[in-house]
């Protein structure tokens, strides 16, 4: 099973080429530790791809796209026409996340995991799609075990296709109307804490549209006992095909020695599911951004990460993402690129 | 007198320019808001350039260099014959500045403002040298108040020399070895607060190097008594050269209607005094990072800024600068090649 081989390959990060990284960074003209947290990164870069000078130069962005049956009942400021409709904005190349994707000279994939429209054929769009959105998880599982299980497949089968392309770093990114809905169950499904302190505005609901949100959530996890030791139950039960699809992805980079820059909250929710899956995903994972959406704070900490960026970002579709790869490649040419005391003939500190 | 046509000729920020970026914000397919302080900041530098699209391409860094005659008494944790070493180093392209420079597509500009060494001339160096470094804060003045207008204008200058070739914004950056403790002084008499809460380790002095350093910069403002609401008077009495440069450089952009990066703890000394020269500069100043030094706290709080990035950086040279200049052609981009919910025919939030 395509899954569980993936799972069983993914590596120890590599120690060895952590400490040649570090002992590097001690020799650049610069005082020690003064970089922070772009030296800090260096070391981890080191450690994931097993490589003392990691270099970050082919960089992706998956962009995975769903429906979500939960989205009829009013969780979203938005209508459910609007993923399809995103989707061709990503396309056409007018959505933020091209134009951050462009920036940091990061190629997108656009993934129809499970959108509710059959779109035309469209050479930059691929579709995986598991089924027409999910169910209402106010009426049962999202999906099925099986479901669920091709989803993340999917994912992995996406990245796999990337790599063989060339692919330093991937980054996540989500679009699905509703699907911070999910993303908030599973992150209560996973961490046990309360609904309401998970939940938040999304793209924009008001109080009324807020307390209904929370109301929803809590009756999703009674109906649908998640297993929070399963994250493939959690996934079938109160989940979405983008945020399976995006699990996959970062399993199937973290196989091959490939840092995951993690976006916001639903990134960060497919993240969750992928630990659950695979704990020994953990130290491939990078979170971007701390994001606006309430919660997501608990997901990072349960997750152990600590994200790069904290500038209100709320978007999802791999928007922080993009800005966290270009702090990567930076930390990366840092390590690479800087004259050492030695090589600019600049004196050290002092020994006492 | 150049200062004072320079200081007169700051404009206000342009209001109608701000408005219209941020009803362009509103229009393009995202949730109003979603991208955070990228938002807020394409909305300011619409207000700081006059431009509803604002376009960041031709970026600079001022990396000004000067030594310091308090450096001789212990406060820094690195010789002083580094500041000469160091300037070498940027003009060889080996320095933490080079590479993040060259990662965002920023050109350097490397000025000598008052290194204690003759260089060779070099086709990249401006030798601005208003002396061979400051006098010791602990024998009187650094400088006289005749030093501290020509290291300003001379800043003002440089930087309008490199708007005559093409600046759409503006990163400082500054080298002097022992150059925590002038910021550290000219923090605690513009802001009233006590040295203790302002000093910080810089480059990596120990316990007892620390209080002495408290001990040294309360003796020199004891000596000095630098007047707080004369900035010139300041710079000149605790002061340094690249630090008046510096804040020339921003007075000198802000007259332009050109954005100014503010690097770290140096660079924000340079932009306190020029807040005390022309208050009405503050409008043009964005703040790239928050230091790990400490007391950089205080010194924004001054000045109003809310830091974009806090990844513990505490080097100087520009280079939080550098980072953020990218976020800043970021939010520029957002705003001009993003597609608006009409044109990318996207259903925009239901209004209840």
């Amino acid at each position: 099973m395509t899954l569980k081989c993936v799972t069983d390959g993914i590596p120890e990060p590599d120690a060895h080429a952590a400490e040649a990284a570090r002992a590097r960074q001690a020799a650049l003209t610069k005082p020690q530790g003064s970089l922070g947290r772009l030296e800090e990164l260096s070391i981890r870069l080191a450690a994931i791809t097993g490589r003392p000078l990691p270099v970050i130069k082919d960089k992706v962005i998956i962009t995975m796209a769903g429906d979500h049956g939960v989205a009829q009942d009013g969780v979203s400021a938005y209508p459910p026409e609007v993923t399809p409709q995103m989707v061709l904005n990503f396309l056409s190349g007018g959505a933020a996340i091209n134009v951050l994707a462009r920036h940091v000279g990061a190629r997108i994939v656009v993934v129809d995991m499970g959108v509710d429209y059959d779109f035309d054929p469209h050479p930059h769009l691929l579709v995986k799609k598991v089924a027409h959105g999910t169910n209402s998880i106010l009426c049962g599982p999202a999906m099925t075990r099986e479901q669920a299980e091709q989803a993340v497949e999917a994912g992995i089968e996406v990245v796999e296709a990337e790599i063989a392309k060339g692919l330093d770093i991937v980054g996540t990114g989500d679009m699905g109307i509703g699907n911070t809905t999910p993303s908030a169950a599973i992150a209560a499904a996973l961490t046990g804490e309360p609904v309401s302190k998970i939940v938040g505005r999304g793209t924009g609901v008001d109080d009324a549209g807020l307390a209904r949100k929370v109301e929803i959530i809590e009756r999703a996890l009674d109906i649908n006992k998640p297993d929070p030791i399963d994250g493939l139950d959690v996934l079938a039960r109160v989940g979405g095909f983008e945020i399976g699809g995006l699990a996959g992805v970062i399993l199937g980079a973290a196989a091959h020695r490939k840092p995951v820059m993690v976006d916001g909250f639903i990134s960060t929710a497919a993240a969750l599911i992928a630990i659950a899956i695979a704990p020994q995903v953990r130290p491939y994972l990078i979170a971007a951004h701390r994001s606006q959406e309430q919660g997501h704070g608990i997901m990072l900490e349960w997750a152990g990460l600590e994200p790069l960026l904290d500038i209100d970002l709320r978007l999802g579709e791999g928007t922080g993402a993009a800005l966290g790869i270009s702090l990567a490649e930076a930390a990366c040419k840092i390590l690479s690129e800087m004259a050492t005391f030695e090589e600019a003939g600049v004196s050290d500190k002092e020994e006492e």
